[in-house]
């Protein structure tokens, strides 16, 4: 089984906290992002989408989409599970990552695209070229601004965002925390008590250096 | 179990038709977006998010976004599985299922959204209210033409969107189809024979009246 990602790509970096808090062993194949290496015909037949991460298989199976390849690693490796056991876990679970992702991650993801000069034409990832939307980062912006009061609120009530224990919600927050403090100069509020709390818990992780 | 639904919500029609496929006995409650029910007091203990679809339990334990339902309905009752069986399945279904969802699905979502008086400072759906930008929705657009290119080339390889067996893939992209006709007329190309055939085929299964 081999992981196709980038050192620098936030979604890589949602994989392979994963598997470093499952202690998988699987082989890491590094993308040159900087050289445009995803777009390489070599690439490109592995995974016409041309984005990281992409986990391959030992039968060849290409699974892409980073809940998809979580999943996967989780169903297939059932000890220490991040993804929920029981069928309400995994309900609960997906919802507050999908929430995460879909208002955080997402959010940092588009005021990024919509803005930064080496990505003109680029503002989706994926094989198509799509025009920059300015209007869109500002909105973006305010979307996280209103994620970062959601999750305040979230983490006053429950010590993990899905809930009592850590799970891939918390990997997806944790790694939208940094991307945005890093990427657009938007960290955890400084009135973001319970968060920053949380933060630092999350954060101390062995597996957050991955 | 009650599902609070809006029989106009395509979201709310992604999972009926799940629970149709299933043959599963779900309460259903609707919620009339029209008179904005879904912003009452009453609604919003029940669902923060203000959005339909959302399951509660028996327990009172509270699920919401499409694929989480879905999952939790898939795993609770695991006869006639729509979301994959082994580990491998459930990725590969996973992967085309946020495709679709991500290309198809919420282009038209965005289109609609980004452009129409009645939602205007409504352009994201939840709690917070966000303006139009109608250069996204012309974007949107254009992406659901890409969506429909690549859905042809897929289906040209495979009788269903994820593989040989009928999924949630299909539903979700049937429901995009669906939405896309009805929502900004933009209905399957022409030349896209491929899907043509694979939409008369799903949708004359009898859940897709759900």
């Amino acid at each position: 089984m081999k992981l196709y990602h980038a050192k620098g790509s936030p979604n890589s970096r949602r994989v392979r906290i994963l598997i470093a808090e499952k202690g998988l062993d699987i082989e890491f194949v590094p993308v040159d992002l900087g050289s445009k290496e995803q777009f390489s015909d070599a690439y490109r037949a592995i995974n016409p989408r041309v984005v990281v991460p992409t986990l391959v298989l030992d039968d060849g199976t290409v699974i892409g989409e980073v809940p998809a390849i979580q999943r996967y690693l989780d169903e297939a490796y059932p000890d220490l599970p991040l993804l929920g056991v029981t069928p309400k876990e995994k309900a609960v679970i997906a919802m507050w990552d999908r929430r995460v992702e879909a208002e955080g991650f997402a959010s940092v993801m588009d005021a990024i695209r919509n803005t930064v000069a080496g990505l003109k034409d680029r503002a989706i990832s994926g094989p198509h070229a799509y025009e920059q939307i300015p209007a869109l980062a500002e909105r973006s912006k305010k979307r996280l601004g209103n994620f970062y009061g959601d999750l305040e609120a979230r983490l006053k009530e429950a010590p993990f965002v899905a809930g009592e224990a850590f799970s891939v919600a918390d990997i997806t927050a944790l790694v939208t925390v940094d991307f945005a403090t890093n990427g657009i100069a938007m960290p955890i509020p400084e009135d973001a008590t319970a968060t920053k709390a949380w933060y630092e818990k999350v954060a101390a992780r062995p597996s957050a250096t991955a």
